[in-house]
């Protein structure tokens, strides 16, 4: 598949914003897969298609989540936001016929990040946190950080995460934690 | 036991600023067991115990980890700093004979925190982190909340403890931020 046919396939799924960020998603990811390196095609589903469900009801998401065996319950726990990501891995599976497991994990692993995440979840993963459109405390230092180093750009971004969602007194969903300890981890080494 | 009995066995192992601290701490927790309710015998031996191995060179605490079956082996990947608590509680059972698991899991967690914490654990962690010899931003506001509440204080130190471990590129224990998730949602109901 093209990223053409991708755009198309989700445009009706989205808002207006939600589309022009899937763009900047896009492109961002290809210009840091053009630094750290990556099949460009691949790149260019993975951030086309890894909104796919953000604008879909949360009572939809939660049913795909609870007939879904291979998706971990907790995620029922946490915030519906986090919902999008695995879900949307499983429809442009089930629906679009997408197969390569490392587009469908980066769409997957896109909101959470994972521990050991492979060089195109971690550019899905950046691309949506740093692109043009985004604006909050930290931000240009994240781009910043991200041109120089890709590791310490998502170590930048899982920590302002981790750091955002205690301030609002909210839970963290144990993926983005590991995230954050594994690459804390790597970066000593 | 008697409190004098447990400063005369902890006093040889502590450097004197430290025994000091262990003083302010058991007086702090009796407060708090004043406050909160909790047996005030367990209170003021766990508190009194809970440094004893903070002074011990790192190799002997470790070579306590590696022969202990029931302590996880992941502590050993973690700051040194995170062993003298686990291994305190190991020692006070083994060379004193301290058998209340409730005393022992106090010492245990108190730099850690875990999830489920009973209401001595919470008083021992929190007792530790406000002791008036503290001094560190957000202390002031970590004593108040503590008065109020001591899910909250809780909450507020290990929200303080991540962000600092953040700052200083630390990884973090797993049991920290589950105890940080634990106390987010009992909070929210």
């Amino acid at each position: 598949m093209d990223v053409n046919k991708a755009f198309e396939i989700v445009q009706p799924f989205l808002k207006p914003e939600r589309f022009e960020h899937t763009k900047r998603v896009v492109e961002t990811a290809v210009k840091l897969s053009q630094k750290y390196g990556g099949d460009q095609n691949k790149v260019e589903l993975a951030a086309a298609f890894h909104d796919i469900a953000k604008n879909r009801p949360a009572d939809l998401l939660k049913r795909w989540i609870l007939r879904e065996p291979l998706l971990p319950r907790d995620l029922l726990e946490f915030h519906h936001e986090l919902w999008h990501g695995p879900v949307g891995a499983l429809m442009v599976r089930q629906d679009y016929g997408i197969e390569d497991p490392d587009i469908l994990n980066a769409i997957r692993y896109h909101t959470t990040g994972r521990p050991a995440m492979t060089k195109l979840e971690k550019i899905v993963f950046i691309a949506d946190y740093i692109e043009p459109g985004r604006k909050f405390p930290g931000i240009e230092e994240a781009r910043e950080i991200t041109e120089k180093d890709l590791d310490l750009g998502c170590h930048v971004a899982l920590k302002n995460t981790i750091q955002f969602l205690m301030k609002q007194r909210q839970p963290i969903y144990p993926a983005t934690f590991y995230a954050y300890n594994d690459l804390t981890q790597k970066l000593k080494r």
